[in-house]
């Protein structure tokens, strides 16, 4: 089976390649090729199968049929402008988050019409030979709203508060329609905030609910924009790359026509964070990181909802998550040393 | 006060036309000129002000400036490529349900933009002139789901089963971005089934809804796809205007960010509807209609809802929907002769 992964450079994207290198296959099924896609040519990765590393616009039609091959059976879809990048310009968040959706539609759609049409004049008749390829989408707890009060039910509406959630949730629509048509066959995980995230701040607003660990841990001071009691809801990397493996290889049917996943994350406050980081590195670690406000940050992250019932996800084989002690000691496992290396070199 | 309709060459929009036309302002506010808008040009309309007639494509964004000048105070987005042919031509309904209405919200944005910059370097710092114009967006029934069994709440979530609902659900979510950036100050309205229609079937998977009032009172046969005791969420097009108009001058900060109105509607049976057609021509005009199975429209309406509670729009000033009798006799009164002479002379 061809596979591809678009943003396929970025952190979970690469975390996820490593892990279909080291497994092989998806569900049973051999991965023959793997094609990693980004805005910057990922770099090489071994494997046990070709990887194809390439560059280029996600919204652009033709760069993107290369990404996707006839016969692809599973493409991972993670390339996004994220939150507080989404929010500060509006026309890059619709291009990529939006369009880029599309973009991926229209080649499935593409690569079905072509298969069709190869079977001759009576196709459309026939059973079509198309295997729908199997989309896994991160979309996002910024799709809904609710902040601190809320526990979000699995059949509750998206009503963002913030244009990069508004654009994961038109995502949705268009690939649980997409796959209404059988252009393809979508599973979206609306992801928690995955800590700790490895590397430098970037532009997500929450950016600062792995600052918060990772650069104690590093020795650093690190701050955070809202109050010790504000409540997140996240999950460990380990646990993203758990969630998206199962996501290319579950029995979708059980799904129905409600593609939208919901994992069980962890709500966690500042403080709950900041005790597990204490527990595993010591209160001096802790004592660095310290509250400053932000209230842009903070008005971005306030609407997106502190905690989810998260009932659907275990029956359809998602596991839980971890301890948040075992979330420090994960990164601590996975990517601390490499951090700090990078730190010293960059 | 500058108000443009597009799709203004269409049913619901000249008859839109005709009542600003008649009331000479909206919410208290004098209208100044009124553009149509739509795919082929609106034929003139009298009116106390200036009428402009544009044809073009929605999507086009240089044709779009065209029909929203600066100043526009207005704009009705009644453009949409309906059901049956949203799911018959996928790429001609994401044209225009979706590129239009982002089409729309780009022309706001430049509007809003260039008025900032109208106002010199110090503009950004200063509170802006712009004056968002309200945009009123009939979104549908067709972007729920639950089909018979349905009993829609205001805060239900959108799960269509269909590429229309899909793009009309889209387009909400496109709008209330927009409203919350400040671009625009949208009210969308989903709209239930519109009976009667005058004119012939269209491509709507509704169209038999008003076919079954329509043709019998003209003395012709008419024939609905589903079983008699089949439901639909329904409303006149009397009502239909005046909730677009309230929608175009009511006080929006009522809304807060949740910008979809549900409004009362009425289900009704297709034995109701025919029971009121009777009550109100007769049993020969009733004995017109029959069933005839067509299960590809059977599969399209089957998921729409068949009732809303409705509970948030008559608090918001939205008024509720006539009886039965009264829909059919307001067909007769405004439409019927209308259409007699159209089917006669085409």
């Amino acid at each position: 089976m061809q596979v591809t992964i678009l943003g396929g450079g970025g952190f979970l994207g690469r975390r996820l390649a490593a892990r279909f290198a080291a497994d092989g296959a998806v569900g049973g099924q051999p991965i023959t090729a793997l094609t990693l896609f980004d805005l910057h040519e990922p770099a090489p990765l071994e494997a046990p199968f070709p990887v194809h590393c390439l560059a280029g616009d996600v919204a652009d039609a033709a760069t993107l049929a290369r990404a996707i091959p006839a016969g692809t059976g599973l493409v991972v879809h993670l390339a996004a402008v994220v939150s507080a990048a989404a929010e500060a310009d509006y026309e890059l968040g619709i291009r990529v988050n939006i369009a880029g959706t599309q973009a991926l539609i229209d080649t499935c759609r593409k690569l079905a019409s072509d298969d069709r049409r190869a079977e001759g004049p009576g196709g459309l008749n026939r059973p079509p030979s198309y295997q729908a390829p199997r989309v896994v989408f991160t979309s996002s707890v910024a799709s809904f709203d609710g902040g601190q009060a809320a526990n979000v039910a699995d059949d509750a509406r998206q009503l963002p508060t913030n244009s990069y959630g508004a654009q994961k949730a038109i995502g949705e629509l268009l690939l649980a329609d997409a796959t209404r048509r059988g252009f393809l066959d979508a599973v979206s995980i609306r992801l928690p905030t995955v800590m700790v995230r490895p590397g430098r701040p970037n532009r997500a607003a929450s950016s600062f609910v792995s600052a918060i660990v990772r650069e104690p841990l590093l020795g650093l001071e690190a701050t955070y924009p809202v109050p010790a009691d504000f409540r997140v809801w996240v999950c460990s990397p380990r646990r993203a790359v758990d969630w998206l493996a199962h996501a290319a290889a579950m029995d979708s049917a059980a799904l129905g026509r409600d593609r939208g996943i919901n994992p069980p994350g962890i709500s966690a406050s500042i403080d709950q964070i900041l005790d597990a980081l204490a527990e595993v590195a010591g209160p001096e670690a802790r004592a660095l990181a310290r509250r400053i406000e932000d209230a842009e940050v903070e008005a971005i992250v306030a609407g997106w909802p502190a905690s989810f019932a998260a009932t659907r996800a275990p029956g359809l084989g998602f596991v839980p998550s971890e301890p948040l002690v075992d979330v420090v000691r994960g990164f601590i496992a996975d990517d601390l040393e490499a951090t700090r290396r990078d730190r010293v070199l960059g």
